[in-house]
């Protein structure tokens, strides 16, 4: 199987990193919302730099309808953009395979609503710093964990052959036969070093895995992960990686560096930024596999509530 | 019993609504921080508007060992600055009474361990909003409710007179026998609001008592009332009045007017301004009664320790 033409849909930081390495396998589109993006990247191509240095030609639009037929869409957006972006592609490429590449849990089931494209599920660990609107810095160049997602009638060669592009392109790809280990590793750490972030105003920090004081974090962090474990538990699945050690390895990690590592946590940065989260798709989706299956999570309900009332995804008539 | 010579401790608001009233019936010190707030105030005298439209002559000094012998000292800083204020007055004073007037518990404690001196606690639900050094307009005109604090060998009449001694220079005042019912509603309902809105940034706003979609925030207001009144409970309280009607009427009363109501909750209000709050001894106080009486208050638990950290009232070292 072979994805001559790709469509990455969204040109943030994960998009753009997508599109420019994979324009030396493949012919890329890019679907954006702002034309002045569009026509920036159309004349200048997309520039990488950081863990890889080059400038990819892509070939930009902001109407699903201006792009041909494709074998492949990523969609990078946002987890609660995936709606708005993917719900222009209905009757798009039909046999093409989309593959998901948000936080959380969810936007599988968000796209299957506008088409019955096979579809891959994606989390990815890389991460960059979009400089401007054609130019990203590649700062992580960790992997892409994908699996089938099943529902949708995908087999496994079909994943593998999206890594075997992803590593032809010079990017790090792990197809796993089911990814929901990894991404529920990554679910139950998110909702809450994220959801302590956003409402603490603090980047992650050693606080976050400290428990000698009765009001370290550290001892909340690890309740809330003893919540989330319990609902994995309950669902089957064996975590991939154990959030608390993941959240104590990234703390750790920036205490053995000379420059202070503080990272900030994307929801922290959507709230900094006046920006809606993705909470819904993170702690919101935590909740709703708790309550299906009866297993309690008092502090995740906490955190998605408050993170909602803090990032004003309220209607203003209620906030106000 | 009469108080010729007052003392107010911390020219804020309430201190500042205490001092001028009170200089009608008395010759009244003001002890403060800053010597410029000391020269204004001796200088031009504290001016009161709204409510009340007054300018009283004060005399203000920054050093305890300035102040002459007092009768009554009210000490009117915030709860975490009290053992600070206090401490130089070791030794001053011994006859005094001396009244606590800070939101949360445990400020009579501080006290003590300065002096053996007789002590009535309050609380308060006046407001003003400081203009200036030696300038507050005063808001609300509601009443300050004392109590004697048994433990400093206190009787009724006293705390009775000093009631009297409010009244007759046009504040409000409620004796009562046992303060800790009226403490204990406002200790919990102070909890879960401040809390909640130092995490969410948001005022009090009528999210607060929404219980309607699953994410609301009243329900975890609710929730966060519930441990508290479980607390009360569990230490023998019957609380003066409910903190979740109190919760739903403050948010009510604000719609039936025509500007907006907002009330920006003092600890909200230290954050913005990156101040430390008082939490320690309001959701704090709270979390240390559970424990002792073994209840279990994981929400309330939970607050303090982002409120904390989010404060910043942890060393440097492990915030950053």
């Amino acid at each position: 199987m072979s994805f001559r033409r790709v469509v990455v849909i969204g040109a943030g930081a994960i998009g753009s990193l997508c599109a420019g390495h994979l324009a030396s396998q493949a012919e890329v589109w890019l679907l954006v919302r702002r034309s002045e993006q569009a026509d920036l990247l159309n004349a200048e191509g997309l520039r990488i730099t950081g863990k890889s240095d080059l400038v990819a030609e892509v070939r930009a639009v902001t109407a699903a309808s201006d792009l041909p037929d494709v074998d492949l869409c990523i969609v990078a957006t946002k987890a609660n953009h995936v709606d708005r972006a993917v719900a222009p592609m209905r009757g798009h490429s039909p046999t093409a395979v989309v593959m998901t590449i948000q936080n959380g849990l969810g936007t599988e089931e968000v796209v299957r609503r506008y088409g019955t494209w096979r579809i891959a599920s994606a989390v990815t660990f890389m991460s960059g710093t979009r400089i401007d609107d054609r130019h990203v810095e590649y700062e992580l160049d960790t992997a892409t964990w994908m699996g089938p997602y099943r529902p949708s009638g995908i087999d496994l060669d079909t994943v593998t052959a999206i890594g075997d592009l992803f590593e032809a392109a010079g990017l790090r790809a792990e197809v796993l036969a089911d990814l929901r280990p990894a991404q529920w590793s990554k679910l139950i750490f998110n909702s809450a070093v994220n959801g302590v972030a956003s409402l603490t105003d603090l980047p992650h920090v050693s606080l976050f895995a400290r428990r000698d004081r009765d009001t370290d974090l550290g001892h909340l962090v690890y309740e809330l992960m003893a919540e989330g474990k319990a609902v994995a538990a309950a669902a089957g699945i064996e975590l991939w990686e154990d959030p608390w050690e993941m959240n104590v390895e990234a703390v750790s990690r920036g205490q053995t560096h000379d420059d202070e590592y503080a990272h900030v946590p994307s929801m922290l940065a959507d709230v900094r930024a006046g920006r809606q989260t993705e909470v819904d798709f993170i702690t919101g989706a935590l909740v709703r596999e708790a309550d299906r299956l009866g297993v309690p999570v008092p502090l995740n309900r906490a955190l998605w509530r408050m993170v909602k009332a803090r990032d004003r995804s309220y209607d203003e008539e209620v906030t106000t």
